[in-house]
């Protein structure tokens, strides 16, 4: 059998790669039929005129990849490929599915004056050049113990909450660290809880387990402890800090119905402490954990909003109870957050920055959220009021809208506001309204494009 | 009723802080009752001697929190919080759970010469300070198209593979997009087959959303396709270049039968390529995914193996025929990697960072790898023979052992090794080994602790 390759001699590729892809075209056309003998290493070489170890490079690859076998003895034959078509699509098709591309928004991320970027980056390039980080092995499962330290700390001296690093798990997302959970608790719960109108991307989550979903309305007195109690849950899925839209807050009798409730249910209790370190009004609500005598309360806390949407750092602190079953479970996961970010954080929080940070936002926010108020009644009048804005990076809203929910919806995307329509009827919607990553100096602006999308 | 507080003028606290915080103990203790009314804002100002703003801070911190309520034309009185009771913890307690430390294993990891740090930490910088990366958003759900690019463009020029930016899915870690893709095809399938021994991790997930596991046996053989066939499974997990943990490569026409065998059982194929790019004997094996004609084959690739397992930066490349379901469910889930690492990472891709960094991890494992197998034979002479070794980066041993399973995986424990046991007879173990994070200096030192690990 002959082969008879044109090489060339311009190419970057190497001789060998040449001599390989002439070969396995050959076969995957047909014109090397199956079966039959390649010339032996010295014949290709003489013939040729290649290295030796040319013609042992491209049979060798053509081995590893089956296209040819090497038989002792006997030399290398054409493997028998002819059951299966080969059409092999040698360039990228164009796509003829469009690019679905992500819609940003004017109204979310955080204001871009409020994060110490410097610091940040000074604090990264530290930590990547220094020896105890060693960026060359993968992390800790659970989250680098530095940070678990940082965080135990920040939750119990910013929170009030109570915890040890050993309870801390660090992920990237509470979703990631849901799906965690879920894995530790599956064996002895499968029906939770959640607030209506509540945080959806939870109950996707516990929908995905297969877990038995209860909705729980909450009004305008918060949530409803009668109703959770008639359920048939064990497990509850609430934002007591800052209720997740309606931005209500839950008192604290209701924090200890709820305590109560979990104790004699053997219930457990997730609290989504989303943004309930930035409160106007006064001092931030202390979390519900620290109210927990009877280690039933999980807190999930997220960097995101308090710092970085671009980051991705998480954590989850589980009850003492769980960790036994956590430790056996453990392994199934991989950490899901880049270690370097989290010893930068760590870092970060060390050294105080986030202390200095939080005090910087809340004076920031504080600020848009007051000049955002004061651009509506002046703009809106009475057609829009503002129920809830004392705390959190969104503000709940009712206005005077004759739009359908879908086409407000539709013109509001098409602005580029992100608008969360908690409740709509015939002249009336409620909605709540991220204003973090609005500009200072373009609330004006905004406000007339809220304006177009509501009453226009 | 007299409210009689102490202040500390000294303390950092502010003095409505020290109020609030003595009428809440005075209420939690019991010793202010339920019902009973607190002085009116003016009169406890006069009484206290602090202004009337202090006087209301402390008393909007307490109504907040649910302690007082403010009854319109009547004055401040304290809630009914008797039927609970209150016992909080005000200091941290010291965890009684064994703080449970992660192992680092000195095998793990990667090179630490491998990776161009000083490179990676200026376009870090860079990233960061430019105003079109926009830190302050969040980014794609989907991972930045920019990144998704460069991917696409990596799996098609370095991996054989045929992919458009819009089928690439970023995502931290291959346990995280699994779980993505579970959600988008459960509703067609429920049972899925794994290569035995396989990438268990891949498995686990599958179990968490409940579907039901045919396990295959792969044999010296490889995969025998036969026992997918006769199975019910209509989903495969596979690690065609180099199988986890075996190390054997899958030929061609093994390929081409699994592709048949997705197309006529209207299957998909999920193609674990985890460390494909990295093989001594020639060019890596190109990928599964691209001679797929039929849209059936998901390919899985993470950079963490490849560039730093401190980074957790992973990708999936999905069908086209899959991208609408991926649409619908797409905001089910939140990005889970930092949007700042992708944004390098792409600038990394782009600038030829990447091909450069894979030619030199190539030629540094190899080099490793040669090491190691002459460490290995030198030490252990015909007690340890060393079965794969031609690409990735771990290799495949058998040695006559003659310990328990058990008491090998506590000895590699305490020694710091990590060992991953395929089979165990009385006097034979076959396991897997990484040896990346053997610093090539060391790899004598680590010869001699294997030896005592095996044999002693």
């Amino acid at each position: 059998m002959i082969i008879s390759p044109v090489f060339d001699k311009d190419s970057s590729k190497a001789l060998y790669i040449q001599l390989y892809e002439y070969i396995k075209n050959e076969i995957i056309s047909g014109l090397l039929k199956p079966d039959s003998k390649l010339p032996s290493i010295r014949e290709a070489s003489a013939s040729l005129n290649l290295s030796k170890t040319t013609i042992e490079n491209a049979y060798s690859q053509l081995v590893a990849e089956g296209y040819i076998e090497n038989q002792p003895k006997r030399g290398y034959f054409v493997c028998d490929l002819t059951e299966y078509s080969f059409d092999i699509v040698s360039t990228v098709l164009k796509s003829t599915v469009k690019q679905d591309s992500d819609t940003y928004y004017l109204n979310d991320g955080v204001d871009k004056d409020s994060f110490d970027i410097s610091t940040w980056r000074r604090l990264y390039n530290k930590v990547v050049a220094d020896e105890d980080t060693n960026i060359y092995s993968s992390g800790s499962i659970q989250g680098e113990k530095f940070l678990r330290e940082e965080i135990a700390n920040f939750v119990n001296t910013m929170r009030g909450g109570n915890t040890g690093p050993e309870q801390v798990i660090v992920g990237a997302g509470v979703q990631y660290l849901l799906g965690m959970l879920i894995g530790i608790i599956r064996s002895d719960y499968n029906t939770v809880a959640v607030e209506t109108p509540g945080f959806y991307k939870a109950e996707y989550i516990f929908e995905d387990y297969s877990f038995n979903i209860r909705h729980i309305e909450v009004t305008d007195n918060g949530f409803p402890i009668g109703a959770l109690k008639k359920s048939d849950a064990q497990v509850v899925y609430v934002s007591p800090s800052h209720q997740y839209p309606l931005g209500t807050t839950m008192p604290v009798n209701k924090r200890m119905e709820l305590l109560d409730w979990a104790q004699k249910n053997n219930g457990l209790i997730i609290e989504d402490d989303y943004d309930g370190m930035i409160r106007y009004g006064g001092m931030p609500i202390p979390c519900l954990q620290g109210l927990d005598k009877n280690d039933c309360v999980i807190y999930l806390g997220s960097f995101s909003k308090m710092l970085l949407p671009s980051l991705r750092i998480s954590f989850m602190v589980i009850p003492k109870k769980l960790l036994p079953v956590y430790s056996t479970i453990k392994t199934r996961h991989t950490q899901s957050t880049s270690k370097i970010d989290q010893v930068v954080l760590a870092n970060f929080m060390k050294e105080g920055f986030m202390v200095k940070h939080l005090r910087k936002i809340k004076r920031i926010y504080k600020k848009k959220n007051m000049l955002l108020a004061a651009s509506f009644k002046y703009r809106f009048k009475d057609k829009l009021e503002i129920i809830n804005s004392d705390s959190g990076l969104h503000i709940v809203c009712e206005a005077a809208v004759k739009k359908t929910e879908h086409a407000l919806q539709e013109d509001a995307r098409k602005t580029g506001i992100l608008l969360n329509i908690i409740s709509s009827s015939k002249d009336k919607v409620i909605f709540s309204l991220n204003y973090s990553g609005i500009n200072t100096d373009k609330i004006q602006d905004f406000t007339e494009l809220l304006g177009k999308v509501l009453f226009e």
